[in-house]
């Protein structure tokens, strides 16, 4: 059963997911004679970026996040489903999705990435990941309770586990993870629990390259090295996990870590949605050419991380990063608009790459960007105006605002509440 | 077992709930010498009037919750306790949690209110309440994922049921909540469904007084019942409700209104815990004398919406509003110095009502304070200044503010999420 849009002449082009590469493509269509269809399973955009604030107590869930229907509230030929997609039908041009099926002219696979736990059973079954609002809701709860069972349980042992938290992945989120877990224990949590001894509280950060933060440089990748040692964090580098049975993780290198809280921030893998040829997958990844047009399809195009733009220069696609997502959106409109106007050629993308930023901890942060590189609090100054900026929304950014201003001088956010739907409202 | 507690010397006073009357009490005991062992079965104190705000998408929830030990960091003689009461064992002096056995010296009970659904199993099984943070973050996701649905169906009859609100109950909650819900049916949701036809949304407000408000002045009532009619709110006097199935609600009226979304806010009942004597229950609340001590026992108090304190002046206890709890939670903190310090003579409590105030809507209000009775902009005005200023912390409050000017001007909040935790999620 089609699912209930109003009928248009235009075009009609679906789009699946609202990430940034979805949301940059549909505004960019806002003044053509199309029919934009979003579809995503939430209502709302996510700020991925600053999720691990929200796992950590430093901003409010719904700061990151922001409505769809207000984004395009003023925008005529947009219109919003939420729903899950479940297949691709490009035999017959529509998804089908948790709500019916839904016909398109043009389609765009724009459904970002997934957890890549890499076929480890262990670990998928027993380590919590960072991938949504939902994921960093639940960390918090877990970490807050964790030090709530701390100081009710007699067992040492026990104890520890609850005060050892292992985040696995020396990539940007792990790293800004541990950087805040790390302030966590020092400047937050002791107050709350006087009762426990924090020199007991542990932070692992495990990686298996040689350095933190691979895709940056080596004084970047030290800088940060150098700030989490400072910061009580223990980093353990080429070393991967072999196991994770919820009590204990066992890594490469030998050791043992007693812990009940593993993070795992250690790969993605893009979300593909089945129903396309074979040739069209590459691995995790759907594969395009320069335009973004899917491999073996005339009227079916990928952006964002479950894009896989294969070139001579990018055999194995661009990074999957927020960037790449937005350029790309922008630059599949104009694409669209050409075909849309019978006009053949075809802008071929190319990653105009601005810089790459990380933060470390309060008030320090490594960027590279393209008029050099920073650490240290300058980079965090331009990682929190940058990131304030591109906060969705005027409110978000006041609210994000008050939160930092607020941390700032109180190095505490007020916001370590554990807050559960009950069960009987899960619907 | 019993709950791991650092032993004290001193007398230990142990307090069940973290609202208005248990923070009260607690606070008052800073600098005595005993032990103040708070048990709550969240980690956090709600600001229960401003949940309507939260379930209308006014408020974010954080912003009018706050950590139970963020307020007490400073307090050397308090310890919190994380979990859920079970039974109150006077015989040994101790408390049955959901963590263990907790003895005490002295016992406050200060657990508040549930809803009260009168019996009425239906309503029960079909209705939401608005008693707590995970109720009114349930209510904001429903009437979001309704209108999601609202524009799927084909059906006329289901969409009328999606786009239909019956809220039960026409105190201060059910006024304030029909009221909120006439200002999204005006100002904000018609922006994010162009699809919709909002003539179509009916808020319907159910009371069995002869007027709104029953509790403040016939001049109040009748302004409310004004604003709410100009506001698109259908106010039934005098009637009942029968039966509400999920798919519809009849009344006593006679009237029958299709609705998937019943809102229950026309009753509470004491939260009270089994385990004292029969004498000394009063109906739903715990009787005690005009010192708060429970009636029977000597070191038994109870404070707040629980407690019914039982005089000639009040035969049926006080209202069961924050004012009284944290009145009584102040000279509670009195009368307990004065047992500990074998003093002999006890306070009596008598309620110094400061006033009532109902918000009815966007910059509209009713309020009759002791200086005077005032409707309109100056009485809302009070009133968002009287929370503001009760709002625990300067950081929600803060926040809060943020959203109250931003809707202020923007007639509109961002807030509109539907944020559920993944089923695996939930513990």
């Amino acid at each position: 059963m089609a699912v209930n849009i109003p009928v248009s002449s235009n075009p009609r082009i679906v789009i699946i997911g609202a990430g940034f590469g979805g949301i940059e493509l549909a505004k960019s269509l806002a003044d053509e004679n199309v029919q934009v269809v979003l579809v995503d399973k939430n209502n709302y955009h996510t700020f991925q970026p600053l999720l691990y604030q929200v796992a950590t107590a430093g901003l409010e869930p719904d700061s990151i996040a922001y409505p769809v229907r207000e984004i395009f509230r003023e925008q005529k030929n947009f219109i919003f489903r939420m729903a899950e997609v479940i297949e691709l039908k490009p035999a017959t041009n529509c998804v089908g999705t948790s709500i019916g099926d839904i016909p398109y002219d043009y389609l765009v696979v724009a459904t970002g990435a997934n957890t890549n736990f890499f076929g480890m059973k262990d670990v998928e079954k027993n380590a919590l990941c960072m991938k949504c609002l939902s994921d960093a809701v639940e960390l918090r709860n877990r970490i807050l309770e964790n030090f709530e069972q701390a100081v009710l349980t007699t067992s040492l042992e026990e104890r520890d586990r609850l005060m050892t938290f292992v985040v696995i992945g020396g990539g940007p989120t792990g790293v800004e993870l541990a950087g805040a877990l790390g302030e966590l224990k020092q400047v937050v949590l002791p107050h709350d629990h006087p009762e426990l001894d924090f020199k007991k509280m542990q932070i692992h950060l495990i990686d298996m390259e040689d350095r933190l933060l691979k895709a940056m440089s080596p004084a970047s990748s030290h800088s940060a090295e150098e700030f989490l040692g400072r910061h009580d964090v223990n980093v353990w580098l080429s070393a991967r996990v072999l196991s994770c049975d919820g009590l204990k993780v066992c890594l490469s290198n030998g050791k043992t870590i007693p812990t009940q809280n593993v993070i795992w921030a250690a790969g993605v893998a893009g979300a593909i949605i089945p129903g396309l040829g074979q040739g069209s997958y590459a691995g995790s990844r759907i594969k395009t050419d320069a335009t973004n047009k899917v491999e073996g399809y005339s009227n079916i195009f990928a952006v964002g991380d479950v894009a896989c733009v294969v070139t001579e220069k990018t055999p194995r696609g661009y990074p999957m990063v927020a960037p790449v997502a937005m350029q790309q959106g922008q630059l599949l409109a104009q694409n669209l608009k050409a075909i849309l106007a019978k006009n053949p050629d075809q802008k071929l993308f190319s990653y105009r790459n601005l810089g790459v930023m990380a933060t470390v901890g309060r008030h320090h942060a490594v960027a590279e960007l393209f008029f050099g590189n920073f650490q240290g609090f300058f980079a965090w100054f331009m990682w929190a105006g940058l990131h304030l900026m591109s906060l969705v929304g005027f409110r978000n950014k006041m609210v994000a605002m008050v939160n930092w201003i607020w941390s700032y001088f109180r190095y505490d956010s007020g916001l370590r509440l554990i807050i559960r739907l009950q069960h009987k409202n899960i619907s």
